[in-house]
């Protein structure tokens, strides 16, 4: 799976008061995914190949069409091949349980636009709110703050394509004595925390109480509300929130941490959790 | 205008070996705007608010809907209000020319998916390559080493709200002279690129020959295409860019420039107009 996340190619090197260089680099594989549900596509995604079905998972639990490890029958690869003939395993199919309701037409719209943004339309702020499956976060598990600013550290710790790339986004999971459940790195941002949801999801934990989510970069409305939908309470981030992703958070009961760095941070919401 | 790009906040601030302390904090504002062609609505983005119009006229060269400005007729507000019966801003009207082929429902569909990841469906990497009004980029427009290291200090001297907020992405058109011809800030890293295509196009200015677009972070398939749509031959970026925008830069004929920090960089692709 290595060879399929990372590209080796040639750069030209341009350094001050010296000649141009040839030389090899290593680049971050970014691929489109097309997501389907019971064979109708919904969505396609440019993303780093590799826990696919995590990331498909993670998806239908962002948009609000699935909540539990029981509504999502299978997953399979669909048939696709390049010109060359090859598989290109960039066509996943996810089968429904049949108590699942269906992804109606106004809801295909609504996943259409929102895997651009997380929102769609002037009223869809309060429809996001409504179609959280888990409702206002009431977890009261307390968090040490030593523990919180460490945990940028223990996230790249973890990362390994970034190392070779520099061009990677990470999203990881970890519980309250630091302990990392899960690290996904993707080429887009939101890739990652999908990936990390899909896999909490199938492995039967969602709702995520007792858990944090630290992400490189920065939080936007859009990784607000993905780790809302999986019930996690406590998302971090290195950079800085948007406005609407600190608004999110204060109404759907979240702690929100911003410019997380050398043991310190911000708390934009829900600072209680915190001691 | 300042009033709507930064909102003041509370944040309580923990520090290692330090009591927790309320302060003041400078969020940068996110809003929805919702895009409509001729009343109908296409696309809903999450952006900063602020140079709408750019961005609404670099939205739709980037889905290949107009490539000059006497297709792009008129932009208005419309009619949207929040709670409290005040007008958002959050809604654009485009009207375009008789003689613009009209956005059909395939390409509905296309734009809808596409603001996610500027691509959609499995075929979609050929059909964006068609769709380039301007083709191969042929400018022959040379460039000195030395002035393309400078860009990046020159895009973040011209940032404003980065400074206060940390939380904005910057895009900044330079021509051969390393002057800064315009320089959008947004939340959203596509919609600064889209703000700097849209400005260009209203001000007569496609396709983009003879300059250079820096950003600030890094590169993916979607901004390469973005670039090209708008005829631009030198993306730079001070971040890595993926396996994908160098593949699409290498097929459209663009220098892609990567890494640039301390004045030096890497070329990806198009070296050869570097000197």
């Amino acid at each position: 799976m290595a060879g399929r996340l990372i590209r080796r190619a040639k750069v030209t090197r341009f350094s001050p008061g010296a000649s141009a260089m040839l030389r090899e680099d290593a680049l971050a594989v970014e691929e489109p995914l097309e997501i389907r549900v019971d064979g109708t596509s919904i969505s396609v995604t440019m993303r780093s190949p590799g826990d696919d079905f995590d990331l498909v998972a993670g998806f239908l639990v962002a948009e609000g069409v699935i909540w539990s490890a029981d509504q999502l029958v299978s997953m399979r690869y669909c048939a696709g091949t390049d010109d060359s003939g090859m598989q290109t395993f960039n066509v996943v199919d996810a089968a429904l349980s049949a108590e699942t309701p269906p992804v109606d037409v106004s809801l295909r719209r609504h996943v259409l636009t929102s895997s651009s943004c997380g929102i769609c339309g002037t009223a869809s702020i309060e429809a996001v709110h409504k179609s959280a499956h888990f409702g206002r976060l009431d977890d009261a598990t307390g968090w040490d703050h030593a523990l919180l600013g460490t945990l940028p550290d223990r996230l790249r710790d973890g990362q390994k394509v970034f190392e070779r790339t520099g061009g990677v986004h990470a999203a990881g999971l970890f519980d309250t004595s630091g302990e990392l459940l899960c690290l996904r790195e993707d080429v887009g941002r939101h890739n990652a925390v999908d990936k990390v949801v899909g896999w909490a999801l199938r492995e039967g934990r969602l709702p995520l109480a007792g858990t944090a989510l630290q992400v490189s970069g920065r939080t936007s409305f859009e990784l607000v509300q993905k780790a809302h939908m999986a019930g996690i309470s406590v998302l971090a981030a290195v950079s800085a929130p948007s406005s609407l992703a600190v608004e999110h958070a204060e109404s759907s009961g979240m702690t929100l941490i911003g410019f997380s760095r050398g043991g310190g941070f911000n708390a934009y919401a829900g600072a209680d959790r915190i001691s």
